[in-house]
């Protein structure tokens, strides 16, 4: 399969993880390094950036692993900026995820603060994968303002709903030049494979790991969901119709 | 993962594969083999039975691979009783894939038919796997009548549409007390992980492999997405929701 | 819109309705005048066959309402049969829906036990409707046997979920020579009016009146999406496409 | 069935409609007459406004329409302004139908545009409805710029792919305080009477009615399916669930 390019780093793994809603910080570590992750969102507001022995941070200390600190719960583009700020400092990365979500019901990301804060951040030197509505022209606007990937969501936050935005998804996957991240709504393997079939570039999955009955197991289940539906991108599926045509000829072999 | 026992055979492979479609028999040699599969269809009709040579039979002469002999062509369950016993003798085995679809057009089962030759079949012996609707009422009449296993479809046959009979595939996985295997329409991989998360038995796969862009590649993929589909259910998902419970708490933290 | 012939009956209302479930016998009647419904399904079961004062029929007694009795409650061809017979003696009709389901918890129907009995009531003389499952084949076999009407579900009885055996009822529809009535499921006004779109003859609804706030204004909802339904299939809907055609040509008219 | 509100005019009728892609004016004259809509978009660069006897506005002039012209074909808030105040001229209203889509294929609109292009107009004293993405954080934002609805799409436009966008509507319908109007994608009179039936105020059909074979019976087809929905929304509809409650109970009265 080939490998996902995103600025300057190559992943083997199209599988994102993120580290929210596990039982503990151990049961997190063993379902990450069971997913193949490297890449893994941290809230920054759930790390104590001012604990050197941070016990969520220790739990990611892996070579493999990458992480993507996130601005969940912020609710405009200046708190963004400054929270992307306390980030870099505090986990020595300039990579972002900007998530700007004003409502705390629904968690819908805001498409206005969003470009505003990505602008700027990007103009400071971050690499910024911006979570978004699956709005075509959004990632078109973003992709010039120069974020390095686009992670339109599938369905509602943790609403394990799957792809109810793929025909929107199609059109940002066929417009981009940029990386097409699906994050959220991903609630079961198939759904993973779903997006990576119809082109996707990784997926990003958290909840459906962490609350799983078994989120080490279900880490791996969602490892070879993803590998599958990249690999059946890339070996060229079928399109689907409407009847069957016959796998033989329905030769009168019987009746002779 | 767990095993899965059908009659008194024991597969490690929940991928069950046919032999159609593909443009050359060494092509689906190499694909069968990929897949991992351990059950594998045979048209009997597309089997020279006279030929001890028959090319066909050659590329699937694997000790890892049993095949399957299907009934495709008959209109009738007379016809069907006649094809099996054919195929016994000429495959050496006593499993039967009973398919009866008068329709040329969209290869309908017939539930009447299928119901009166699995009788019979299962009267001479035989191991007898019907494909059918996906009837719940006619499973159970099934398993009365002794069949081993049953096989509802997806949706059409070479549709490729998926899963497009699922309510009633989830009524008949709760009621059957024998495995269930989803045959027909099955068009990706993620609709392959989809039948195992609802807790089908096993899948079988036929026209989506042998009509890939790299038919070798995506068995492999329907190799990966079933093993991921089953993972996932053993490991429990969690159920689908309407909206989100924030990942952590939506602190002022930025405000402080 | 075109008339529905059924047997030597025609109809100008396409909605078919029940009369379980209602809050009483007063309010059935009021949804059922408002719904404009020509055919009204009767449980034999729920008549008191011996009392002609019997309450549920008398809020049954109108001009334009002509009674379809079923049989629901069996579980064999033997009970329906009998239960049809005791149906024609008490509702003096010929008329028979015919309904087997030995599951109580889904009810679904029994294909097997339908086809026998519908064989034997056609040659007692009535006009049979069997409630089905969405096969087709079972729907031409049904035909074969002398029956007036198919009536395929679209989903479990009861559930509201609307047509998810759309592939299937295509199939049938594009088969058949009898009139095909849509059964179980329907929901919403906006299922029963798909239903008609793809070319149904009529739709039986039931819960989803009986059971809605207003049960009447529901009937009314019904009744013009039927007619609405209907009246699109009349007109010739535009099929489904990937992307717009512009309504008009994006000329340069600002930038003159 | 209650009456719309929007800014300060009164509807009856809650199905807009558009003017493009019919054969003839006169074709489209009749088909809005029998769809009963009270307001209808115009595309400003279709209309001459140079001429007193432009043929279409000849076809519109009705007491009971009113005209909605849109700024279809302009790319950035400025092009739009100009055109709206074009538009205000020559068809002498305020209000206005916001449309911003640079990309010709999917004619998707911009948030981002949009957003700017609907405050400066609500400071220029416009009524305005803007088409935009079912984004709910946008309709809000659009709220507090003081439009005076929001026409989120329910599939890209001319698709007819009905109501792709349903999970984000339902929580826009459930946030907004402002008239919903679903705009785009509606293909047959079943989905303009689901998008009623979930709350909609009301929604806009144009590519539907002017394609059909008959379109002067589409649109009263879809008027039908639109009062159905809207009814059936204000007399509650039962929600979903996964299997029978028996309409009766399932007594033994055949074995008495």
């Amino acid at each position: 399969m080939n490998k996902l390019k995103i600025a300057d780093r190559i992943f083997s793994s199209r599988l994102f993880t993120g580290t929210g809603k596990f039982n503990s910080a151990r049961q997190m570590e063993e379902a990450l390094i069971a997913s193949g992750s490297e890449l893994v969102t941290v809230a920054l507001k759930r790390v104590d950036i001012t604990n050197n022995d941070d016990d969520l941070l220790a739990h990611l200390n892996h070579p493999s692993i990458n992480l993507l600190p996130n601005t969940s719960g912020v609710r405009t583009a200046k708190e963004a900026v400054y929270a992307a700020q306390l980030a870099r400092e505090a986990l020595q990365t300039n990579w972002i995820k900007l998530e700007i979500h004003p409502d705390p019901k629904y968690l819908m990301p805001d498409a206005i603060e969003t470009l505003k804060a990505a602008e700027e951040l990007v103009k400071e030197g971050f690499v910024v994968l911006p979570y978004i509505h699956a709005d075509p022209v959004l990632c078109k606007r973003l992709e010039e303002k120069g974020v390095q990937a686009v992670m339109p969501l599938g369905s509602p936050i943790g609403s394990n709903k799957g792809l109810k935005t793929i025909d929107f998804l199609q059109i940002i996957i066929e417009q981009s030049n940029l990386p097409v991240i699906v994050d959220a709504g991903i609630g079961t393997p198939s759904h993973a494979a779903a997006a990576m079939e119809i082109g996707a570039d990784a997926v990003l999955v958290n909840t459906a790991i962490a609350v799983a009955g078994d989120p080490v197991n279900m880490a791996k289940a969602f490892k070879l969901a993803v590998e599958a539906g990249r690999m059946a991108y890339e070996a060229r599926l079928a399109t689907s119709g409407q009847h069957a045509i016959a796998s033989s000829p329905l030769t009168s072999f019987l009746d002779e």
